[in-house]
Order: C-alpha cells, then structure tokens, then sequence
C-alpha cells in the first residue's frame, strides 16, 4: 500500500501527481535514480535532474531539489528568526534533510538547536545524497533527536524561543501537525516571546484548509500571520507559512534584526525588504486568511494606502 | 514544420516540454480539447482542465488559464499604469486574448486603448473559447489593428502614455520582442512622462536573457525596474516584467495613484502594497539585475536597512 515513487517515473520522466492538486503535476526528466525505498514510515526516492539537480522525493511528492531549495530553507527559518531579538534555543520539527538546521545555525546568537525527525531514513538518506543539506548536522550546537515531535513537546515546556515546523504534506505521516493539538504544543514549548513558524500549504490550491489552520492558532496565540515565498519545484510554484507569536502585538513583518552584511553575503533569497514583501499577500488570498475578511467586501489594502 | 501542441498530449495529459526550459515541465490534465489548428504564425491549442478551467496554448507553452490568469494580466497592466498620474492613450502589443485590454479599461483616465496583435486567430480563439478575457473587446474605446506592433509604432511617434508588451516566449513570432530595436521603438512611440512594461521572462530560467536586456533598456530609457509575479502555470510559476519610464528619476515601485474602492474591489491579484513587494526580488536575482551588483559583492539589502 502507499504511493512508490519510483512508479511516478516513466519514459524517464517524474510526474508529481497527488490527490492534493487534482489535474496539474510539475514533471522533472530524470537522468539517474540514486535511491528507492521505504522506511517504517514513508517511500523515499532520490534521483538527479539536469536543471534542478539532486531531488528528494516522499511519499511521491517533491521535498527539495538542490537548485531551488534555499527559497524554502531561508524563508522558513529566517522569518521567525530575524522576528525574534535574539533567539538561543531553537527547535526543528521534521526538516530531517538538515536544510532549516543549516540555516538557523547562522545566527550567532542561537547556542542549541534541536532537530527532532520521526523518520531516521529522512536524515541518512540527506546525509548520503544532499551533503549541501545536511551540512548542518556537524555543527556542535545541534542535537538530533528521533521521535514524535509531539510527544517531545510534551516533555519540553517552555523552552524554546524559536519552534520550526518543516513538515511535508497533511496526507501521510505528516497530517498531525497540521492540527490544532499540535499548535497548542508548540505554544507551550515556547517561551514568553517565542515565535513559531510552520509548513502552512498554498494559497492557490489549499485555501480550504488555511483558514480553519489560521482560525485555530488565533484561539491559541495573540499574534497570527501568514507569508510566502516562491519554490519553482513545489506545485503551483508556491509554499506558504503560518508564523505564531506567544507575545500579542507583534510585528511579524517588520525584522527586529538585520543579518550581519558576511551573514547577508551567505543568504541566496532572504533579505530584510523580502521579510517584508513575504507578508504581502494577492488581494484573493489577503481576502480569505484576513481575520473578518470575505471575498467581497472588508478592509481593502487601497482604503490602507488611503489613510497614510 | 513547428511544435503541435496536441502531439502533447499524451495519454489525457498535456505536457509542456520546452527549450526553453529543459529537463522540467507542467503538466495539466485534459478533459476536452477544445481546438487545435494552426495560423500564419503559430500553432493554437484550447483544452479544458479539471482545476485551471479553459487553457490557451500556443505553439506548445502555456499562455492563459482561465483559473490563474489574473495574476498576470492585473500585474503587467497595473504596475505600468498606476505608475503614471493619468494614463489617457494606452497601446498593448500582442495580448490577442484581450485579458490585458480587460485590465486597462478599468482606469477611469484611460479614452483610448489600442491592441496591435500580429495573429487575427489568437483574437478569434480567445472571443470564441475564452469570454472572461475578450470581454475587453467590447468596449467603446478599444482600437484592435491586425499588425505588426514594431511597424505600428513607427507610424505613431509620441502617441502613448503607456506601451503594454504581452509577448509569447523569445521563440517563434515574439523573438523581436526581446530585442533591443523593438524597445527603442517604445521609447519614441511614448509620450513625456510614459511607460513602457514588457513580459519578461523568469528569474530562474532566464537571468542570461533578463541581463543583457535589462543593459540594453538602460541605454535607451533613464529609468528601468524589474518585477516579477507568480502565475502557477507559468514555467517554474513565476514571469517578470521589464518596466521602463521615459522620465528620469521615477519611483516605478511606489504607486502614483490608489485604485478607487470600486476598482480594486475587482481586483484579485494587484493592491497597492503588491506593487511595492512586487519589485523586491530574491537575493539571487536582485544581485544579477541590479546595475553594477554581482553574486558575491555590492551594496546588499541589508546595508541599505543599516542605512535607515
């Protein structure tokens, strides 16, 4: 049972089809296949592409390839990051390619980061076939825990300034973190001023199921946001994020720290102004996640521009 | 000789394999093929899909689905027009499918808006297959010439406020379009103070054809942008604009007008705050277009936040 990647390829072609986007799929030429198999969890499949490189498939479905990899990995550590004024402990949930490690590790200020992955085959495979992924796995500063990061949340009370979901999609091992039990666990691991920041879908395909995720974490933090950044190889060409704040009236979009210009230097997507332009979403998508807002009426961004 | 579109169409799904864009390709399921022929000028593909509605294709690439075309359409009529004070006399060179038309009829300010489309059977397809973008045609103040747009502008010599350059890929009939004749032909047709905004390709395809272009639109125009939207059917979902003023010194990214309440109650896509973020471009690319920068040095966005 489940999907095998491998049967997605034919004539040397990958063709991501997924009961998530009906009637599209991105489709990727493969010129090797490097790995496929399954773990206790998921079919992982790893195969080369001319354009985009080395590509990371579960469950049949794209998770990084290496040429475009960084618009997700900066996006989603670096927003929570740079919101925060000086985070020391940072936790990883899923992200067993190492990526978002690699990327939270740039801020001097974080002492620990924690990386807890339900599936061990997810980090042996990035470290054998994505060494410019799992880089972040030598670092001292990190500790790699194999577990439910639910139930290690459980066991981590108020101890983090930063929580980082990097999760692939709600079918599959992955859907739980995608409900609200799973934000109140996150709230609850966080320290007064932690911020957290989550896998949070497309606004192109999953409206659905973007506005009961944002509703709920609005019960459960003061302070809700959703921003974007855009992926060529994830469907539809875009990847959104749900980024919660323990503390009420914060910012989110504005940074509360600029990269160092040796850290800027090393950055290939994230900027100060793309944190900004990140929450600044198309009118159809702003209508529908806004708190009060509908498709046809509400606070219109012109009536904004207006009163300034 | 040429690309059939519907040879790709293979079992019940269309697939768009390109040179320009090797080794990746979208993949939309066909419900009805709707149309295929070919004109003068090119081969014509209409099919319906289950999720993107009603899909233009020609000569092979994806040109407007009726699910996501707003995202372009708003955005290459928009920035250009709400970046003039009173646009009154528009031109729009291709764009048969009269989806732009649609969009600069929504200014007030705008008495005249001429379409110089050089394939009589794009207008015909869109007016039989696709009513929600010819439904600009109809208006009162709408010239459509069967022609080529070079020509044209050679007969109306400071004539426009704003010039519209909806191109097909740099392949086929749209090849002058890219080049540097075609935009000094721009600069003479506009009126002081005018605009001229080009499709501009894809920062993660075509930075080797956005460069030289972009050094050629500085050598004939005081002021030149780039921007960029993210359409989902668009090769690696993103497309940019080339956006050049006839004026020095113009804030192309800073909008001159606020859509009225009605207008952007119409909008879906354009606000006056994704105009801003529009031209705030990822790391890779801002360092690539950005007269003088490079990947590894220049003035980065975060000297210019330390600067604040």
């Amino acid at each position: 049972m489940g999907i095998c990647g491998k049967d997605l390829i034919k004539d040397g072609w990958f063709s991501e089809r997924g009961a998530l986007w009906p009637g599209q799929a991105m489709s990727l030429q493969v010129t090797d296949v490097l790995y496929s198999g399954r773990s206790a969890f998921q079919d992982l499949l790893v195969f080369t592409n001319p354009t985009y490189g080395t590509v990371l498939v579960l469950d049949g479905v794209i998770q990084v390839t290496t040429r475009d990899e960084f618009a997700y990995q900066e996006m989603i550590a670096h927003l929570p990051l740079f919101a925060h004024p000086a985070p020391v402990d940072v936790l990883v949930i899923g992200g067993g390619d190492g990526g978002v490690l690699r990327e939270v590790l740039k801020h001097p200020s974080v002492a620990r980061a924690v990386l807890v992955e339900i599936d061990a085959a997810v980090v042996e495979a990035s470290k054998r076939y994505l060494p410019a992924l799992a880089a972040g796995f030598d670092d001292p500063r990190v500790e790699v825990v194999i577990a439910d990061g639910a139930a290690y949340m459980a066991d981590h009370v108020d101890a983090y300034d930063v929580i980082i979901t990097d999760s692939s999609d709600p079918i599959g091992p992955a859907e739980v973190l995608f409900q609200p039990p799973f934000y109140a666990a996150m709230a609850r691991s966080l320290r007064a001023g932690g911020l957290a920041c989550c896998q949070g879908e497309c606004m192109w395909l999953h409206l659905d199921l973007i506005r009961p995720l944002l509703s709920a974490c609005r019960r459960l933090f003061p302070t809700v946001g959703y921003a974007y950044t855009a992926v060529p190889t994830y469907p539809s060409g875009q990847i959104g994020f749900v980024i919660c704040a323990k503390d009420a009236g914060v910012d989110l979009a504005t940074p509360r720290r600029a990269p160092s210009a040796a850290v800027q230097g090393r950055l290939r997507y994230y900027s100060p102004p793309v944190h900004a332009a990140a929450f600044v979403l198309p009118e159809f998508a702003r209508r529908a996640v806004e708190e009060g807002g509908d498709a046809d009426g509400g606070r219109t961004a012109a009536d904004a521009v207006a009163d300034k």
